[in-house]
């Protein structure tokens, strides 16, 4: 069939994909099955309540007690403009800790919100010392500290210990991006006192991409409130999605209904399994495959002190052709995984093992695809 | 079960519902099946190939040639404020013709984005002539004019002719929100010479909610092309946006595949059909709707020149409880319709029959309804 504007469609028949990559990760069938619900209306009382179980929901994922917590009607990235729009003000000093990708993009949009941007940076694979960012923290004295947990760009799993502690003796609220931990690593973002936290829905959460978990603390709540003028965001304006997500219901924008049907059973999936039992599984998957990679002599490129289990950076090496090899693995086998990006590019293949996915039998299939493959592509 | 936070999650079970409301409604069957696909990781080759039918697909029912034409990672509402955020600049001149709540929200909208923001107002019901809107861009001589098509809140569709040919002899950039009329009411974007326009996934397309369509013309990007700093918004730049969605496809987001996979089989349904079947198909029902209407003694809040065939605003009789009608229907017969907004709370009810709800069948059932229980409203 071709349209009047010379477009081709023939039905829609997606290929089966193993997705070992950054993600998106592949999906738990039960969230499939949730997302192909006939849709309820936004404000329908079926909706309303279950609204609140999702909220509810992800405070326990997260482990916190925020009552602003909701997921955003769009992907990781907007759940993280989110939590830049609602508290920063023009002219706000914000210090971007970066030690990857998505540090960078922290700066970039705390610029847009007109900030006084101040960063600190570690090359890609390393994690922050709390002696380092204490000296910056004295040195720049910012309104925020944004911080990457989960490095989706190198594999790095920042400790946590001590940073919110010493963010409220400098008063500075502490902005956390959680999207490659949530439900798989572990998180406890009340105790380590995180004020703003930002997630997705495609890794951990074994849900398709398109939702954003957002949660803000009472801290953050009070900085919101007195802010001079509106968000300048409309869409992501959480004193507008209070009114709707909060005990008001004001209708704000129609959500994605289908989407909250796929979170909600997602997150259902992982209570189901227990969160810390998610986590262990996520450990464990992480290690099997780490020594499976040495034993056929490829290298991490993280301290085994600091890796993420959700994703590995492995070193490309010498005389192999990444690309070629990641696309093979796609083209011949349906396997996905990526490759690096930023001061890792042609450097590292990333190997994602998230929610759904941190199998066994997944890691067994890489590891043989590794074993069996990669000699083709070695000069 | 019942998790640490003290949330009780008991396997999902959505209700059936037959959504004849202001949206969302109803998703085709095959839509849903597409949406339960597993994702497909956002750079595979196979993804970027439906990016581009879907965005082919998109310039079919749009009519248009709009390179910059996109489905925004989000609802409706982000759509809308991406028109906004990517042309305006502090201090531009924004007029917005308001009648209705969507009005009201694109106005909100340019002020957060410092524009300097003009209104002209018509009763909610009512539509501009052609008349009102020069006079109007005489006074102002604004950058840009915002207008509704479709106002979902009111049910009217405001003639397009001439308005385009006014906004180029004033120098002056069209924005059109075709929310309520993308695929199932005649829009000609490039005839009608629109820059900028924008729309949901969760009405004429059949679609959940999710994803907002968004277009721009060669006019809308030179000025975009323009602008002295960065778009003060980043998950909305579409200079960002053009590259993932250009032909470089350089990574922005992670887009929501699955979302894109229902929104690529509701667009070829549409194909199939035939656009224009498509928008006789609307025609012929609402008709059939409102004489129905009209036969048992119900009055429509609209004039019939300027009926919004997708949404019907009709006047509740005088000592009826509009709302507790609508519970009723929606508790006792799964069949949800809307109330009014603003201007028109507790005035109307709203009739929706969009994309796979516009079917003689439901127009029977509602019809039916009316006609049993509304006289147990009656005081």
């Amino acid at each position: 069939m071709v349209n009047s504007f010379g477009t081709r469609v023939s039905p829609l028949s997606v290929p089966e994909r193993l997705l070992l990559g950054p993600g998106p990760s592949n999906s738990h069938p039960l969230v499939l099955k949730a997302l192909s619900n006939q849709p309820v209306g936004h404000l329908d009382p079926y909706y309303i309540d279950l609204m609140a179980e999702v909220q509810g929901l992800l405070r326990h994922v997260w482990q916190t007690d925020n009552r602003l917590t909701l997921p955003m009607s769009g992907t990781g990235s907007a759940a993280m403009e989110a939590t830049i729009a609602n508290i920063v003000e023009p002219g706000d000093t914000v210090l971007v800790a970066i030690k990857g990708y998505f540090g960078n993009r922290l700066a970039d949009m705390a610029s847009r919100y007109q900030a006084n941007v101040k960063k600190i940076e570690r090359s890609w694979g390393q994690v922050f010392s709390i002696e380092e960012l204490k000296e910056a923290l004295e040195k720049y004295r910012p309104t925020v500290l944004a911080l990457v947990h989960a490095e989706t760009s190198t594999g790095v799993c920042q400790p946590m210990e001590a940073i919110g502690d010493l963010c409220r003796k400098y008063d500075c609220l502490l902005i956390l991006d959680t999207v490659t931990s949530l439900g798989s690593v572990p998180v406890h973002l009340d105790n380590w006192k995180v004020d703003l936290a930002y997630s997705c829905s495609q890794k951990g959460l074994s849900c398709p991409p398109g939702l954003g978990p957002f949660t803000m603390n009472k801290r953050a709540e009070e900085k919101l409130n007195k802010r001079k003028g509106k968000v300048p965001n409309w869409y992501l304006d959480v004193s507008l999605l209070n009114q709707y997500w909060g005990s008001d219901r004001v209708y704000h924008h129609t959500a994605p209904v289908n989407m909250n049907f796929g979170i909600r059973e997602s997150l259902r999936l992982i209570i189901e399994e227990g969160l810390e039992n998610s986590w262990k599984r996520h450990s464990e998957n992480a290690n099997y495959l780490w020594d499976g990679l040495e034993n056929i002599g490829l290298q991490l490129h993280v301290d085994k002190n600091y890796r993420l289990p959700t994703l590995s950076t492995v070193k490309i090496p010498e005389g192999v052709d990444g690309k070629a090899f990641s696309m093979h693995l796609l083209n011949n086998y349906g396997v996905e995984i990526g490759g690096g990006l930023g001061e890792l590019a042609g450097k590292v293949w990333r190997i994602g093992l998230m929610g759904y996915n941190s199998q066994k039998n997944n890691v067994d299939r890489i590891l043989n695809l590794f074993d069996t493959e990669l000699s083709k592509f070695k000069s």
